[in-house]
């Protein structure tokens, strides 16, 4: 069996575990006061070149939209996301539970536009009954998208730009982010990211992790008493270390980075291989997701050999299926896929 | 330095990072869906004697506490603790955030009493005005409690008979679950304790995992839809494998109540050296955390040699400091601390 | 000063103010256990056939919206209404803020279609990743739309249908009931529709009241304990006779229906007047809201003589205005209007 | 039948009913933009001598609770209260369902008292966990409390200055708060008053209106869009009116304390009559709700003559009873309870 389904479906990066066992006697105080973790925040510090970052580790990504989004915004406000933005679809209601509404914002390829966030922030204002509505209190982006694509450096700061405009802090949600930076069409240099946005994780659990998200405040600017609502949603691991560890030994020696590239490439050679093999696209990404067209009749066929993810119905005959690699995807995996397609 | 502040200060138990290390390359769906979780399962049914039991892994406490009572209670309706209760002190609220009240009830040494709480729940049903109150929903104890104490098998039942009476589900939160049935003073065998519940969780956390507990509804009572709930709340790993194959090594060859049984032990040594070194008891108790009472004139010298924790004031010269053991506490650590004391 | 802007900007029915005065020193038990909310139950009961009825009167309609919904539904479930629906657009988001998604379905005259109703649940039940999102737990319609057109019989039956067949409550927003039941172009006679759903609330407030809305669950179908929820969303009146004084007095000889009967006949003169004066039509509806088209040059002129509501930018030189009739328009008024316009 | 249950239980001053009527067919902008509620607005700002208040006003005393408390705390934040308060006791769990703790402190005399609320405090910011608690973030107070006491203005600066001191705005009930004021034991002049809290509510149901609270925040420190949160809560009057005449009828002339002295003046004769009768006191009140006890012998048959309220039981023989004058009390009604006593 050949594994394309997700990037999770596997335990976690060798450097991780072998560091577990290396810590494993070490005491340390919980709740993210170890050594482990303030070593990790430090590197994370160095590595997106803010010096005056909050960072917290959390123990999941759902968990970790719906701190950040509830904690930042007033009981009177929404956030924005892109109608494909996973806080408005796969996280079973998860904003809405802590009594937001997520405000959506028309997507192409995955993205929002920032003339048109402009346009739906200026008619809400526009509007003789707005306060009668949500206002648009933060706005939400995925980097990569749900989609697999990428936000340029200057559509970064055209949404950051709007946002600033209307006191609306831009939130990215960095699941994958790794695969979005490593990316050879991301014009975003790793140290230039943080300043783009007012707070963004970056994940873990889909890089190389067994779980944990970091998220990261650049410039100190975590809202007032963040620890007590990351305790209050449950997001705080009492042993704190093991974000700790996990992040230290990923933003040690840019590890983090390198399995990222990793999950890229393959997506390259993988690309390659479902063209030669005269899959349509029904979208090619420059990230670790690809989306092909597939006739139904021959998905059952190829599940026995090739698990990947059904993504949408294409129309009575046909199926969108996606293709992932990873961070521990192999080149014999590739190999193996050339020969089975 | 001597580790005595709590049981969750270490890593998790050698035996778990091999399995870890084991199943690391074995590709397995997310969301719990993995072999891993599917076999713990099975083992916590045997171990506790409920083989139609419904099982979710859950990513931390204060999480699993919020879950299960929000998903239990209709909007009108609280849950009723004990006034030292986890819940209502040391969650950050967690249980208000979800919209719900938590009812205290007086505590004896930490327990709540089962005429008490007929005699709360018999005085609101007959007060007039019982609807313009919050409803008692739903029942939730400790075991042991947060004060290292044991309900006796009669007291459970009692409480869980008040609580049938009445229609409320009996929640037992068991974070520190092995130390409590390990105990020599517990007369509850393992395989009944099931039966004397609604719902529990066996804690993994503060009992040799790095994190995650493990939710039973013995009976397959769990609410419609739980998985949807624990996704909502974030507290669903992506990994659950992460769970899966902590809690599968946990309940194989009975390690989690061996590695119990040696944290009891060792509080049994722990308690003898106490008493030896004639520290008035504030509290003497059957599990794995001991309370006495310290001058603070002598604390400060004490801390440098032993970490403890700091429970409450006694008087404006003394301090009620808490010693724990855990799965990890061995016998060098505690001839140490004589020597230490 | 001619006034058309909506049909809540003047007192209410002198009958009403009558009633209050003649009852004003009858001492009676508060929270709607006086004579008056009885005997007005008991009126709407008989008015609209449904002898089992559960009755209740909340303060106003966004209360009652957010009471209703939120005492259906589960955590895990949201509300499906028309992306133009009250809930989702102009209530400042009462829905979300009790935890709950509003589940946004195209709209068509402000309607929903039963198919597109029926495609989008059992879509949402064939996904893969079903319990990742929100389950559409119940319907919400308005009756009239909030565009003021309306339903037909076998519109809502085969609305009510897909209902049943998955589980999901028919809630009727009635702000407006009387409007639509006493059109012309209305095919449901009182006495039935009631059946046509599952709960829905007669509009006080916008049909002659000072304030108060009353929720109908026709098969005496409310919610366990709903008075609680009330009360906890501070919509029970301590005076319960205040609604209960009004709804007795709408509901005796046929007064709710007979003022409403006067806006319709209004709002036909109107529609005459419109056409005369050469307003096109944006939206021509049965009942007593209108949407006409004027230039944006003309407004200010018209403003100084006539208040109306602005709907929407139609162009650059065009806005889309509401003129809307009420139980209190008069002859006189339109006299005047189309000497004005 | 004499009725003395509560002060609530009969319908609005006449003078309420004939502006009422007055007004009636004059149209005005709705959601309190009308031309009655600004000028009762700005005759509270005068009689209470803070003309920069934000003053709104709401449906009713739970909502108004409700809507203030959730506006003025974060969601890490609770809401302190005496245990006997009203959001603690007889709200059905309103604050707790917009996720708020209420943080109950002892009570004496239905009174907290400015010593404890300190030390409770600042014994919560010693304790080393405090960061896994609910932080105090307001204190609510009742004027006059739920047992009909007040508190002198020596007691209000003192609790009001440790409210300052740890950064909690303090909210005052006032939904009695004319018959506080005006009570001959009150020694707080009504322009006092404002200056010694940051927020009150000055409650119109239970002191002659039909229905409706005024929100006072006393130094334009309402927090930022309040409107849109009462609107969110439900809390919004379409007809905003309807408490706009009500209130500008309270405040003219000085109604609302003319007919708040007729409560005290009644409630002095009253107490008079029950001492006669030698009732033993419960609780003796300098506001218009007395305590006495009564033997259960002898309820059945009093009940008969004369509606009061069932406070507690007080042994197993005897009941503690309420009795409540209000504006409406009438020296006729005094005679004839003396008589029937």
């Amino acid at each position: 069996m050949l594994y394309f389904e997700c990037d999770y479906n596997n335990g976690c990066h060798p450097e991780i575990l072998k560091k577990l066992a290396e810590t494993n006697d070490i005491y340390q105080p919980g709740y993210g006061y170890d050594c482990f973790s303030l070593s990790a925040k430090e590197k994370i510090r160095k590595t997106f070149a803010c010096p005056d970052a909050d960072i917290f580790f959390l123990c999941g990504g759902t968990q970790t939209n719906a701190v950040v989004i509830s904690s930042m915004l007033r009981d009177y406000q929404g956030v924005v996301a892109a109608e494909t933005g996973h806080i408005g679809t796969h996280e079973s209601g998860a904003i809405e539970y802590t009594g937001h509404k997520v405000l959506p914002l028309p997507q192409h390829d995955g993205k929002i536009d920032a003339a048109e966030l402009k346009s739906y922030v200026s008619a809400y204002y526009a509007d003789g009954n707005y306060d009668h509505m949500v206002f648009p209190g933060m706005v939400y982006i995925s980097f990569p998208t749900e989609l697999g694509t990428l936000y340029s450096k200057a559509e970064l700061q055209a949404i950051h730009a709007v946002c600033s405009e209307y006191g609306m802090p831009l939130f990215i949600d960095g699941a994958r982010l790794g695969y979005g930076l490593m990316s050879s069409e991301c014009d975003i240099p790793v140290e230039e990211f943080a300043e783009l946005c007012d707070v963004f994780y970056i994940g873990g659990t889909k890089v190389g992790a067994l779980c944990g998200e970091a998220v990261v405040f650049p410039r100190g600017n975590a809202p007032e008493h963040f620890f007590s609502m990351v305790k209050q949603h449950g997001a705080l691991f009492a042993k704190g270390r093991v974000c700790g560890v996990q992040f230290d030994t990923l933003f040690t020696d840019d590890l983090y980075f390198n399995i990222s590239r990793n999950a890229i490439s393959k997506a390259e050679s993988l690309k390659k291989i479902l063209k030669e093999k005269e899959y349509p696209f029904f979208f090619e990404t420059p990230t670790n997701q690809q989306f092909v067209i597939a006739e139904n009749s021959e998905l059952e066929k190829l599940r026995e050999k090739v698990s990947f993810g059904f993504w949408d119905k294409y129309d009575d005959s046909h199926t969108v299926i996606r293709f992932c690699t990873s961070w521990v995807t192999s080149d014999d995996d590739l190999l193996r896929l050339e020969e089975t397609l």
